[in-house]
């Protein structure tokens, strides 16, 4: 639905810009949602972007600049002069404007914290990496404090009259800055007028620590359907808060990560058409080496079984469709169990009732895919001996791809490694060179060579 | 964290009910957060659960049923006394109770909404699919009516003091109850007592249709960071809620789908370990048949060249090699890809800017696998000549798989084909038959068989 309405935006905005009618354009991107505003500016070409951001109203600018992804925003923002820059850097959310400045360059970010008027907000936050729990924070815009009444506390609220949704949790603290109790703004107008915030506070707290990687707080977050995680330092003291619409972010980043390892190679961290070529393949190389290498034994296995398949070459004719169907089995497996890890489905103590249901699997699949391979061998003509050494081959390397798809990602996440990393490609790879030594093995003893 | 937190919490609760201290057992669960309950309670016993769960407090038990896989809500509900049941019931959340009542024989849901006190609540909501809007709405605890002002609307909250975080997004109704705007807590808090809802709420509301899939809800909430997402009828009446908490949910629902897919396997729908063998079989074999079908073009290739490889024996070894290689690079490339078209990196009309990037990755990471391949042939006693036309072949294998990786996804997605579908193991299956053509064809130029 919003894609058609962005496509209109962007037809209507570069007609007018053609036109040279720029008040025009800016009035259409300004009717716009902020993230629709995003994808239509992202569009334009980057004269058009210099031109266009100054003359936008510092909100949308600021908003345009939050939406767009870094890369781009870090560009775009060394082309403005710094005291625009400034004026919409202290529009910005704090975090979003940290990480903003730690993408320029340090003379610009240093001119541009001068310029700014809300330097003090950012410059706390720019100590944190990005991916942590302090990369993710804003500083609290309203803290209350333990001895305040409930009444006292809606007022401090309208007095702030804070512009950000995190209002919604109200942290408390007490005379030194600890974080002591969380009260929601729901709770607070439900409440007495005259009742104490510690009085009616949760004193079960939830928060992060300033250092801790950003998943374990999206983890918080949709574990304790939580609207704002509190960040503390290594004292308990309130340095700031999450919101919860950090968490699809998080999430969406780390599931990139997942598949693209699943696919494996290292995940990329950058959008895919942003990304140099040079760097797409140093994320591959790696991984595709490691297999090749293991590929090698694949070599090994037909050289051993060299005399074997001479004498009955059409052995050979099967070896991919084996091997292949191996493979496929065990990726089957093996995304199955590394996805019902991670949504915890399974662990590690379930090894032996995983393995035996996808033993159980393998068992069944095998047969069937046994049927199959029996029929289609003998319509190549083969012998019925070749054509039952393929089927019980198949049926063997199934059952024993589904053991290997069950086993390794459990093991490796027993051994704290990603299970991600037994992806696709290594458990086709796997089973290329063992399923060739089942099928040939099976083949020497049912043919009696 | 909560990992040790649960554990700890398990350990004391089993060993108190070995004890036969039920009471005890009931503080220390009584004492944790919902999702830890859950986690404890879901690793106890059946019999242990059946005798805790009438026992609980009302809202805890509540919390557990909504926390629960359904299929176990379900199972654990029916051993349930059916007041017992309806009480939990009308504790819980009215789209969790929803989904519950749905799961359970008819009568046994008749019987239960029977005897609820706030069956009227539920009663809409079992119109709906699970994994629709409809399915996931709450009916809206407070309602204002365009006319109030700012001090009748706050009010109201208060009167009606809801017990749920719906409340931050207040929506607004015309007399025709049509949903014509939004408001925020925050935003009544701050206006002018006085104010009109009408002259502070926000117009271009952003709702979706009953009937819309639950990704298209997920969407409009992560896109737009909506706190609560209103859900309306054709007619633009609004039905009810759906809230920030349930997105993390349909995220990490949606992902599990389209990883299982990407293993080349239907999704499952349920908990791995509680889908039965046969169901699981069933999930993979329509895609292994139809990969095996697929492979057994290897075959014909292999005959079609079966006097070249009787010529050059050592030709064989190389085989799994260089179509194993080619499937990894090929299962690299579509992930990436794949991700890159679900968060909108990527585009259909960006396919040949994809094609050509991808294509300049695969002439550089073709051109480091030549080399390597070329070493490793000439190690393994190959002539030169068939370690250059290994060399040449796995160039133009991995440059031919890239292309495929990167076009298939991006044509599927033009074909409104789920780019899923595209997985590693169709990939791999692809490459292996059309790889051996050009390894056997390039073999033949260079060796002049």
């Amino acid at each position: 639905m919003e894609e058609t309405r962005v496509d209109a935006a962007l037809r209507a905005v570069r007609a007018l810009l053609e036109a040279n009618d720029i008040q025009a354009a800016i009035r259409v991107l300004e009717s716009l949602n902020a993230p629709d505003q995003a994808d239509v500016f992202e569009e334009l070409s980057p004269e058009y972007q210099e031109t266009l951001l100054p003359q936008l109203d510092t909100e949308d600018s600021a908003d345009i600049l939050e939406e767009l992804p870094d890369e781009d925003a870090a560009e775009l923002a060394q082309k403005l002069p710094v005291d625009a820059l400034a004026d919409i850097v202290d529009e910005m959310e704090p975090d979003e404007a940290a990480d903003l400045l730690g993408d320029l360059p340090d003379a610009t970010t240093a001119a541009v914290l001068k310029e700014m008027e809300d330097a003090q907000e950012v410059l706390p936050l720019l100590a944190h990496e990005d991916d942590t729990a302090g990369g993710l924070m804003t500083p609290p815009e309203v803290v209350l404090h333990e001895r305040m009444t409930a009444e006292e506390a809606i007022c401090h609220v309208r007095k702030v009259a804070p512009d950000s949704e995190t209002v919604y949790y109200l942290f408390v603290v007490d005379d030194e800055k600890h974080l002591v109790g969380v009260v929601s703004l729901r709770e607070l107008i439900v409440a007495d007028p005259q009742a104490r915030i510690r009085d009616i506070m949760n004193r079960d707290v939830i928060s992060v620590r300033v250092d801790a990687d950003q998943e374990e707080a999206a983890h918080l977050m949709t574990r304790y359907d939580l609207l704002g995680l509190p960040v503390v330092d290594h004292e308990n003291h309130l340095l700031g808060i999450i919101a919860y619409d950090e968490v699809a972010d998080i999430l969406e980043e780390e599931a990139t990560e997942d598949i693209q390892r699943f696919g494996g190679a290292e995940p990329l961290d950058k959008p895919y058409l942003s990304t140099a070529v040079s760097w797409v393949a140093r994320k591959r190389l790696g991984w595709l080496l490691l297999l090749f290498i293991t590929e090698t034994f694949t070599g090994s296995v037909l050289r051993h079984f060299e005399s074997t398949l001479s004498q009955v070459v059409s052995l050979a004719f099967f070896v991919p469709l084996l091997i292949g169907t191996g493979g496929n089995s065990g990726s089957q497996t093996t995304s199955t169990i590394i996805r019902a890890l991670a949504i915890g489905d399974v662990d590690t103590k379930d090894i032996f009732r995983v393995y035996w249901h996808e033993s159980r699997v393998g068992l069944l699949l095998g047969a069937m895919m046994a049927v199959v391979a029996f029929i289609r061998a003998l319509t190549w003509g083969t012998t019925v001996w070749v054509a039952i050494a393929v089927a019980v081959s198949i049926w063997t390397i199934v059952l024993w791809a589904n053991s290997l798809g069950a086993l390794l990602p459990i093991i490796a996440h027993r051994l704290r490694i990603d299970p991600t990393v037994v992806s696709g490609p290594v458990m086709s790879t796997l089973v290329d060179a063992t399923g060739l030594f089942i099928y040939f093995t099976i083949a020497r003893m049912i043919l009696r060579l």
